[in-house]
């Protein structure tokens, strides 16, 4: 039988954190454990923001037992809004949620300026967190320096707290373990969405953080069961906006520990999951949502409707898995 | 000896082109043959933009014979400024320059939408082109029916001419072959800048698009010479807001044939330019500014100033080469 | 609650195989499952293969409930071995290891005939199974299809039955999974070593060929607990060279269900693994063997010893998780 | 105008190298400037060396101004060949081929040792100098001090003058500038083939070794002139197995200076050429061959036949350049 030697078994240190050398009481931190659609963002023919399908949407998610919604992840199509639209979309999602439904709200910009800016806007109409993903363009730039200033800077400043985003994918940049393990000493910092799909890595950050009580969400629901078999304690799933009640069951299993169940869902959810992210993208996630009674709709250009044969692909995925 | 079958050896058609089926006489297209500097945006201690300091380094640049300026390239910081920063800086940009230099404003955005409208503020406030970047978020989606579509109704409803712009180093998107070559037939397509630095690729764009009279510009001083000799016309070169004479020695030589001479200088260019690029980055390119005269200063944050190591290192590339 | 549709719930097919249009009897597949160390070769000072030492790690690792070793895996530095050493390791080391413990020889070449001589002789000094790593010198060719008739080829040649290989951290190749999917269904393919560690991948994987009977193993301790909760069935770790009975130990909480027990454990595993895999490579495996009792020593030039920084910080990745 | 301070111009030292400490008289390096096909391995259909095939294509080759041919480039299916088989393939080329050709013989292996056996074995038969691709299996530990390490061995037992061979298409590895740097210094190393296609990279190459008589060879026909444009001597190119006379004249227009016949000719070079390696590979350069009056033939498995499609594809790209 093995030994830990010179390791004092981690246990979760709720006394007192250092931050910058001042000394002070853990806050309580926000609970964000759970699962979360990244909302997308319905537009009408004219690309313009359709309120009244998005409200539609937020009526049919208030039935699925969701920790809250992500309101800006990369499914909402973000970039492609003008601040006072991301603001307004935030302020809309909060008026028509439960009180106890969480909304974290993506205010990344590429500048630390605009970034503190607009989580201040977001957190004024009503954001429970915001969820601030990696400036990237400059990302040969963006090392553990760069990005730990810009982030306790972030943190310092906002009204509420503030959740890492890190995915790869989209930016082209993992946020580096170091960064994120100086970061998690931040009392303002709460959590990280890890959207890379390196388990490993997601393993040893759930290691080196949790006794910070920092929390870690899966950033797709690809992977989910075996995050939360490593420490995770949610996800946000751009499948939830499609097959919301199973992905929420799935994360039920694994936190109930039947695993043998879980595993068997999980198997059914990578091919969909696959299809509305990584190969296929937005469109898809919008076009899956139509098939499932939500309005999902165009997106804006440059992003172009899928084609057919692609359309086609993207429904035997759900069709053979035993969705539709 | 080799003959070449079944082509006639390309020659510039100056008569009629085909656009979705509309045939058109060739406009005269906009000669934008040269060397230009993507300038620097100053700043001052409180990260305002520094317009006092702006006109200083546009007054000195005005003695060295650029072609013109190009103004929100990858080193202006533009994802760093406001819609209203970035506009009103080609304005002041416009004033201080004379009427014979070229100013290229970088107008790209992520969504279609805002880069028509970033456009069309810039020509209105006097930008004689606008550079466009491919966006890149959803890089996964943007393939040549996204990126074509994304350009072509750019150019439609630009009033002033477009020049295509693909930095892979920063948008890990290289715009494709079969997009350029296409996009080369639209009348209000002018030209790329080709920041990748792939001669091979660079050289196969020339051949298959200069009988529309498309230009071609290397976006880096590091590969200028070999690109003039595989038939660009010019360059984008954050080098030459350091080295802006030199720059231009190199690229008369070029044109003039002297290429033994231009190998000379160009073998010095390589190493400070990929200092002030890929290795430190727009920190880098404003410590030389100081350096030769000009007004650099600090970035926006989270662009992080270099640490003395790097700075060391950066001024070895220069004394080394005979600059300093 | 949600219901499957369509899909009849994976069951184990017992009965009847098809591959190439013959039709035969499911053969019982030898069971791989369990945990395998992929041994390191132990060579003398003038670099010749060390055969004594080797029978010493041998005999320590009798005691430690492995399934059976890998010999010649990546760690095993076999591209530095000539064919006869190769062959010569697996006859030495099938003699020296108890019957009921499986050797697992490492058979792969770049082409596809040596690939068939080399498993044939491996098969014929005793070798239970021999793993069969993807060519990749041409990996701009090797496509599915490509891939698909190596490997059946040789799994059609071969006495003994084939294990799949893919390491993309080497081979800059990962095995496609319409190739696995499909040799899955060989009779005399009988599982896969996936060392990319690409979690969502490997679930899809075993979704995808446990009916055939097929089992995948972890290539690495560091996603060992992730991929049992997903359905491997075992693993080749490095670090069971180093911690044996530790990553046993650890692979037996999965399968008895004891996640917490498990997930405590493999926290402390990853990064000694990380540190003699990914970061610091086969001079740390093999020194890391020495702090252990066991004979690493030097590795076959180009490989060099780890210089004094990367040593201690190395130890520093066993000490601060307990090992030492 | 500008001017260099601090540096005097590049000269060819021609007095006294320092290696390791040993100050010795230049050695006269060997001249390998000028245009080498990397030639092909011809098959029988049991995929036996067919050396009947093979000599029909040298007496071809005799017609055509080659500096010599390089054997066992990645184009030869060297990983495919047995070590006999290498050696007698260099043995059989080397006794067909008029005296005042070169035989440059790629020797590289994984391991050092290997390396150094097979440099001696392929002099003895016959070879000017051998060509020694990076090992790159351990790409991840395949530092400068483990590659200078590795060359040096090697380059110090040769009987030949050593070649040094960076392909990061097939190793996944970039020779380093600094390794490069440290090896030209080497009086048996006499040059390298990169076959990257960085210009940038390849122009400051020449720039940092040009003074100890290094002399540097494009990896490919697709960026020939562009290498000549910044120094390079020469070039081993896939295409001049097919079209020898066009890379010839190709070169030499480039190193009389008649750079405007050899941007013409150049343009009509890079489709096949690209058809021939990255994007179709060997089997394709074999194809090619049999068009244009060579042996070509099948590869050796696990490199497949081209699909229809692809044969179309690449048929197009020689025949759309005026080739067929």
């Amino acid at each position: 039988m093995f030994t830990l030697r010179n390791v004092s078994v981690a246990c979760r240190r709720s006394a007192v954190l250092t931050w910058r050398g001042i000394s002070q009481r853990a806050v309580q931190r926000l609970d964000i454990s759970g699962v979360y659609p990244p909302i997308a963002t319905p537009f009408t023919h004219s690309e313009d923001v359709d309120y009244h399908r998005l409200n539609d949407n937020l009526n049919k998610y208030a039935d699925i037992p969701f920790r809250g919604l992500v309101v800006q992840g990369s499914n909402g199509e973000y970039p492609y809004l003008t601040p006072e639209e991301r603001v307004e979309v935030v302020k809309k999602v909060r008026q028509a949620l439960p009180k106890d439904k969480l909304v974290m709200a993506g205010s990344g910009c590429e500048s630390t300026k605009a970034t503190i800016q607009m989580s201040q806007r977001m957190a004024d109409v009503g954001a429970d967190c915001v969820l601030v993903v990696t400036p990237c363009f400059y990302r040969g730039r963006m090392d553990s320096r760069a990005l730990i200033n810009h982030y306790a800077q972030v943190a310092d400043s906002s009204s509420v707290p503030v959740v890492l985003y890190s995915v790869p994918a989209n930016t082209g940049l993992d946020l580096p373990l170091d960064a994120i393990i100086q970061l998690s000493q931040h009392p303002n910092i709460v959590g990280l969405k890890d959207s890379g799909g390196d388990i490993t890595r997601l393993a040893l950050i759930v290691h080196k953080t949790r006794s910070q009580g920092f929390q870690v969400l899966a950033g797709s629901a690809g992977f989910l069961m075996a995050a939360y078999s490593v420490g995770a304690v949610g996800g946000v799933c751009a499948l939830a906006n499609v097959l919301g009640q199973q992905v929420c069951e799935l994360a039920q299993l694994c936190v109930s520990g039947r695993w043998d169940e879980a595993r068997e869902l999980q198997y059914h959810l990578i091919e969909p999951n696959t299809a509305v992210t990584r190969q296929y993208g937005v469109p898809a996630l919008k076009q899956a949502m139509e098939w499932f009674g939500y309005h999902g709709g165009v997106c804006r250009s440059p992003l172009q409707p899928l084609s057919q044969t692609d359309l086609d692909q993207l429904r035997v995925k759900f069709t053979s898995n035993g969705w539709l």
